[in-house]
């Protein structure tokens, strides 16, 4: 099933000149939690091999651990810069270990003081001299956009990184962010992160539809396998080991032990055997078959996992009108 | 009375997507003068354990004097960055010791010569990379708006700091700052600091009233306790050690024996003495109950005045309508 | 024929107010590939003897070793900075002897995170500060021109290019970019490399008409004797050691060789002997007669192929409307 | 006459919030050709007692030892940086030694490429962080003024320079300036250099007339007494010593000499005498009684010139209506 030979596919990001990977490597949960720097370094190298050029990361995983591990891989492949992209994303801040302090201003903000610094942080921990892709990871009802632009634009400008965007944003909020720095001449948000799958699609598909023509949004999706339940392993419960074991993820529980969803991962699994592949490879296949969308973000927490998910690139040519036809009849309904 | 449990409430500053802690700190008069560095230490710390983010200090303070106490003291304590702001104002210049000299562009200004040097001096004393909150500390009617609004947005490009404001600025000048920097794409003021208690209300209750909707104008007060005469300590004449008696601040001894202002601190005591509180605190809680003011900053000479201050947070939920009934009635007639 | 007393005229660079030398010296195919530092040296030295003062090179000439020759032999010189212009190239990208890698973001783009990395290797391998000039080598249908137009901006902010422009980009494309800059107050496009000789005509003098009153661009043309054809080199086949007979610029044969225009350059010859000329001066003077041409770029592998297109400025003045009519009616037909 | 006890007026430039003394110190001639270090100390320091803030450069003032020379003095004396002001003028380029070789860009202009270098040059002689006004020193018919307008920007924003000016352009030529400058949001030009004394009036009375409520043009006046003309040491021919009698300002000579402006000049000596002050006194006072002039630059070869004409101060109270009266129908006609 995986075919290393496929070549990868790279697709804008959005209406930017930056070219991404179709499908990318994201350090979210695992990275320092379930696999050490030998395991990061084998991942990388195996991902870059196969074509990946973008590597999805953030401050707030594994509270800075995660950026520290990549960093420290990075300089040990020894990549041309120009050959790969690094993202980060600042909006919850660090745990300093300090609980009691008040930590108003490094904590769920886009403010000016704490993006500033935050991208500093970042910078360090990932030993680089700027990041590619910069996202502010939420919202924040409490900033204005105006002051969220700026800083933003304030980075790039010092070169400290190249593009940023949003993620998990509204269409309206991605419209004004993009609006204040069209009117002020600053520059402007190129790509979203939001999730999206099979149980997860009216903010991509719908919500979203107009920023595409209108201001170019990019997309680099999370959650393509709705954290591990459409890869089929939550239809017996929740194994050891799994997401859904995790205590700081518990609050995905419920969602993964879903009986109506899980019953239809059986339904989709029956397609997926119908076309020789996984039912995980089905429906990565499906979101990357959007072309809305920029790049699938893969996590794994072993490389075979990470092969495994790399070859969805082989079921995508299979994906016929009359495939497509048979998975969305499967999932009606059951899609936020 | 001082209920040292009671949880620090934080307020954006006006618009903008930095919090300050409703009391903050203020070095004004204190510093140096009357504190040494173990007291400002002592001081500092206890504030910070309260919950305070915000120490406020300016150039022309101690002539300087106080930012360097403060810098060293910040540099003792060891506090993360994101956790404490820091603000400094300019407009006056320093002393420096050779009044025979002409200086003419380093006081009562707010130049581009004056403002790029003092910032850089101010940053120099704190030992700071960056201001949080930087203040013209005065309006200058012989510099142009545009010629201070392009000096305040350099100086925040530049990193050296994060937001600009005003301080006793008419809600005209301010409202032409604002514009210039709308129409030119600079960086807004975003905050005044303006005089604010129970016998001087008029600018912040009536002259900024537009501002706080059409620009989200923010508010750090100063002296709420009216030069100490909202603690009755004026009530028998000027006691030794108060500032009153300072020698520099003679120009405040009127106001401080007011007879009739002075009488309504004696009816206010009673509304206090209701409360269980003191009159200082009754007089604090009614300036922080106004939702404009974005925090209000205290001044202490001693680590148990200080304490003290901080109890006015256990007043807040006392003010019910009822009481500030009361107080209005006291002091109808008596403010600016 | 090598008349060396002839002063150079200097032309201003478009609209902009540096003054270029109406001949220049172009590295391209030359430097590194058929002429060795000191063969550089003293090609440059004598053109800067002849008044030349400016320099044309490209990230993508000899795969960066003509930058690294460049900036090897301008050291050595010694010339003051102010006397003399450097210009680079970006498109293309650097072979980086790694083939099987994806070079996705480091080959055929003008976006952000290749320019940005792609001037600061020009500037290293040519040991400058600043480069005068950096043009962007085509035009990418795979990047907004709005992006490229921030990166100029951004590298001409930081200091480390003067003027920017293009090369070979369409009318359309130009006028974009100009209008991008104007809107949102960046340096707009100052200049555009484009081909140009009896051959090639057509987009010089009627597709950019409109550009010259319109945003005053100015002209930095390339191939002025069109790849040696108009050197009469090729009436009698592909010479050993021409650029006909280079793998690398196969591509360039079949033009090369054509009989109809091969019989012109006879007539032409005529012409030049006529003036007391050869072909090459006669081509190159014609080209030079065109007020909208800023610069003609010179290539040379020898210096006294060099002398001799040098010498093309004393045939200038011999151009009367008379030998013009007798060109034109040669090459009627013939031009692209 | 000398009055050193006459406080010093101070007048802001222009719009600006600069202030510079009424009367100031030029370099221009006498720095480096007439005086030496020693010499330029003592007249430096003595302006500085008399309350002196601004001392006038140019880069092109004896080929940049004027200013080499000042930048060395300034370093001696140790003053405040808030306390001097210093600028410079940038044109026609510094003589390299290299005549024969061509200085197309270096010489006469103000481009882009020039004016960068230029500034840093002169910061480097001057041994300066920042000069605080920099003029472009004549106009430049060769170079766009949307190309200056952002270098001078560029230079400021840098930090390199505080203010920028002009120096003999047109009212036109200054107005174009700052209306490319309003509308690109870049710094504006805020002072001029005219020529001004009593036979050379039109440019700051008639052709400026509007920039002055338009744009709040400053001035900051050359040659207040005519190159000598205004001191009457020219009624009997050209002394030896004088600047008629210097070679390179031989253009001077027949101006100086002119019969009829001499006459004036001993009429105006009488008008002097009923004051009871020199002639030169009275012509100074003249050019510093317009309040449109915001500083009169003084030039002295000794001490005891700059002593005799900061005494110009003196008589400054003394130019009554009448007074005035007279000199207008001493010089009427008689003015450029």
């Amino acid at each position: 099933m995986n075919d290393a030979t496929m070549p990868m596919p790279y697709r804008r990001l959005g209406r930017s000149g930056l070219q991404v990977s179709l499908l990318s490597l994201g350090s979210w949960v695992t990275f320092h939690n379930q696999v050490d720097a030998s395991g990061v370094r084998e991942m990388m190298a195996a991902a870059r091999d196969a074509g990946v050029n973008f590597f999805d990361n953030a401050e707030v995983y594994a509270n800075g651990e995660s950026e520290t591990l990549m960093g420290q891989v990075m300089g040990q492949l020894g990549w041309n810069r120009l050959d790969y992209i690094v993202s980060s994303k600042f909006f919850w801040g660090l745990d300093r270990g300090t609980p009691d302090a008040p930590r108003i201003n490094g904590r769920d903000t886009l403010n000016r003081k704490y993006l500033l610094q935050a991208v500093d942080g970042s910078l360090k921990r990932l030993k680089l001299d700027f990041i590619d892709l910069i996202f502010c990871h939420r919202a924040d009802p409490h900033t204005p956009v105006e002051e969220t632009v700026w800083a933003m634009h304030h980075v790039i400008e010092q070169g400290k990184a190249l593009y940023w965007g949003t993620s998990e944003w509204s269409a309206d909020e991605i419209r004004a962010a993009w609006e204040v720095a069209e009117r002020h001449h600053l520059h402007k948000p190129v790509m979203e992160q939001p999730q999206y799958h099979l149980f997860h699609r009216k903010r991509v598909e719908q919500e979203y539809a107009r920023l595409y023509a209108d201001i170019g949004l990019g997309l680099t999706t999370w959650s393509p396998l709705a954290s591990g339940l459409l890869t089929g392993k939550y239809r017996a419960g929740v194994p050891a080991g799994s997401r859904g074991a995790i205590q700081s993820l518990s609050f995905l529980r419920e969602g993964l032990l879903d009986a109506r969803k899980n019953a239809a991962v059986g339904e989709l699994d029956a397609v997926a055997q119908d076309l020789g592949c996984s039912v995980a490879q089905l429906a990565l296949a499906w979101v990357a078959r959007n072309p809305r969308v920029s790049t699938v973000i893969l996590g794994a927490s072993r490389l075979a996992q990470l092969q495994e998910n790399l070859g969805a690139l082989a079921v995508l040519p299979k994906l016929s009108t009359e495939v497509v036809q048979r998975i969305e009849a499967i999932t009606a309904g059951l899609a936020e």
